[in-house]
């Protein structure tokens, strides 16, 4: 199998209609059109084998997985995802690690409405580059940025539970799971849903602690924490407390969505759990000042053990 | 150096004033207005240390050519580049490597017009993929299909330069012309005057033979070169003629358009070649059939040694 029968295997096996596409796979590069009065958005993410997923990861997961940490940032963004471009770097052309790959990548393409529309194959080191494009209304993108004293703090789903499989897995454990790190589940509705809604959005992908941070410094406001209110998955359910909030504050890769929201809009919410079927939880406010509080169910502020994941640095 | 100064550095060094980025780095995604009446042109390539180019390219070259290859796609397709997603693996973050990298991006993305608008850094072995995005008017792209039976065949610059220092350089013999492997010149400038005129176009990255069997296939047709025109760089000079040849015909990486101009056509090449100050070679004439027939000054058909490069092939 040469580059140009795996691109063409790709493109069969991707097929997704979706508008827009005038010119897809197969020309030097894809011609798209944005449909009148809206903005493109665009995110690009790479997972690194051994790092970004573990070696060994099924390759129908890797194939899920590039597609669903870039719709993810679309998601953050509010906007309605629609075309995909992948580099796929490979150490061998195998059609069998393909397939599945390729099969994994429709499984979530398909519902999402992704199109992929053009990329390369490289032999190289396992790797995946993959580039999503979506739309937006001209000045409706969710920021980091806008952030009030008195908003409530917001989560999608559950955090903690992807760093918790991760450690299993080292320790050679199997978990029942494993989904949580292998499919994370980009928020596309409720990114959509919050536009209008949310004064600042972000997904979870370095950590809780961490993707707040990255909030509040763009809002340059405070937030406090409440451990209890935050939702944890039942593969947190054997450890303690103290342990289990150190999962779900400093835990990355759960790639859920941050967001904060006016009380007046706070009625939102229910809306959004009904419409949506999804699990919010409402896990703090923001303040005025700098800094996170995280405060445990006896009112004394709780410190996570764990340090986030940081590329380039070092754990503290 | 952590993950999020290596992309505020990456940020600083590359800023360039371009019109329609509505959000550029910093949030999860960008946000680009498309200019009203105009169809989005998109294009991602990976370059592989040890691959795409010679482990031991100075950095400079590597943030040069990484977004070279990819504009040479927009050209290739007549299009506008404008703005560039870039997702870098480093062994390490050095910051001297970095601004290196960034400067040698930043010279060709500020001539060009091009906007660094997002991207991801992460651990891992040296690789970068970059997706290029630009504009064209609806229904104006240059395809590889459309080339007619009479079309001249024309190529841009020289060819197998590219491929002769690379050989030179596996003999540790040093090239002053070494520009020619790291620092392509993207043909956007050629790509933009073609719209309309030529009838197919593709970029040489593979090389000469292998493209333009790309584009005869695309466009159901057959083609005759002459060797004698093939546009000689100075670095082939020593070499007998099936040498040259052979390195014209096969040799990959010397990005140059090759393209289909239908022979009413022809008077706009002197025109080009002035106001463009560009080499341009009539390499050949389209025909009905199919394959590509090489005629040597002898009348005879001339068939190279080496094999093009191809991921994943073997080479024959």
């Amino acid at each position: 199998m040469d580059e140009f029968q795996l691109i063409r295997q790709i493109q069969r096996e991707t097929s997704v209609l979706v508008q827009g596409v005038k010119l897809g796979i197969g020309d030097d590069a894809a011609v798209l059109e944005i449909p009148a009065g809206q903005h493109l958005v665009a995110a690009t993410d790479t997972l690194n084998a051994g790092t970004h997923f573990p070696v060994g990861t099924l390759p129908f997961d890797i194939g899920y997985k590039c597609l669903a940490v870039n719709l993810s940032d679309l998601a953050a963004m509010g906007a309605t995802p629609h075309w995909a471009l992948l580099s796929l770097s490979l150490p061998q052309a195998d059609p069998d690690w393909l397939r599945s790959f390729t099969a994994g990548f429709k499984s979530l393409a398909q519902p999402c409405g992704v199109a992929l529309v053009g990329g390369d194959t490289t032999c190289g080191p396992l790797s995946i580059c993959l580039t999503a494009l979506g739309i937006i209304e001209p000045g409706r993108q969710l920021l980091r940025s806008g952030a009030q004293p008195g908003d409530l703090i917001v989560v999608s789903g559950t955090v903690g539970g992807a760093a918790r499989i991760l450690d299993l897995l080292q320790d050679d454990i199997v978990a029942s799971d494993r989904h949580l790190l292998d499919r994370p589940c980009p928020r596309v509705g409720l990114g959509r849903a919050l536009v209008g809604h949310a004064s600042a959005c972000i997904d979870i992908s370095d950590g809780l602690l961490a993707d707040l941070g990255h909030l509040l410094k763009a809002s340059g406001c405070a937030a406090r924490l409440e451990t209890v209110a935050l939702p944890a998955p039942g593969v947190l359910g054997d450890l303690g407390d103290e342990q289990r909030w150190s999962y779900q504050l400093v835990g990355g890769d759960d790639y859920e969505l941050l967001f904060a929201l006016p009380g007046s809009q706070a009625a939102l919410l229910e809306t959004w759990r009904k419409e949506l079927d999804i699990n919010l939880s409402v896990i703090g406010k923001i303040e005025q000042g700098h800094g996170i509080r995280c405060i445990g169910p006896d009112g004394t502020e709780f410190h996570p053990r764990r340090a986030c994941f940081e590329h380039f640095g070092e754990k503290s």
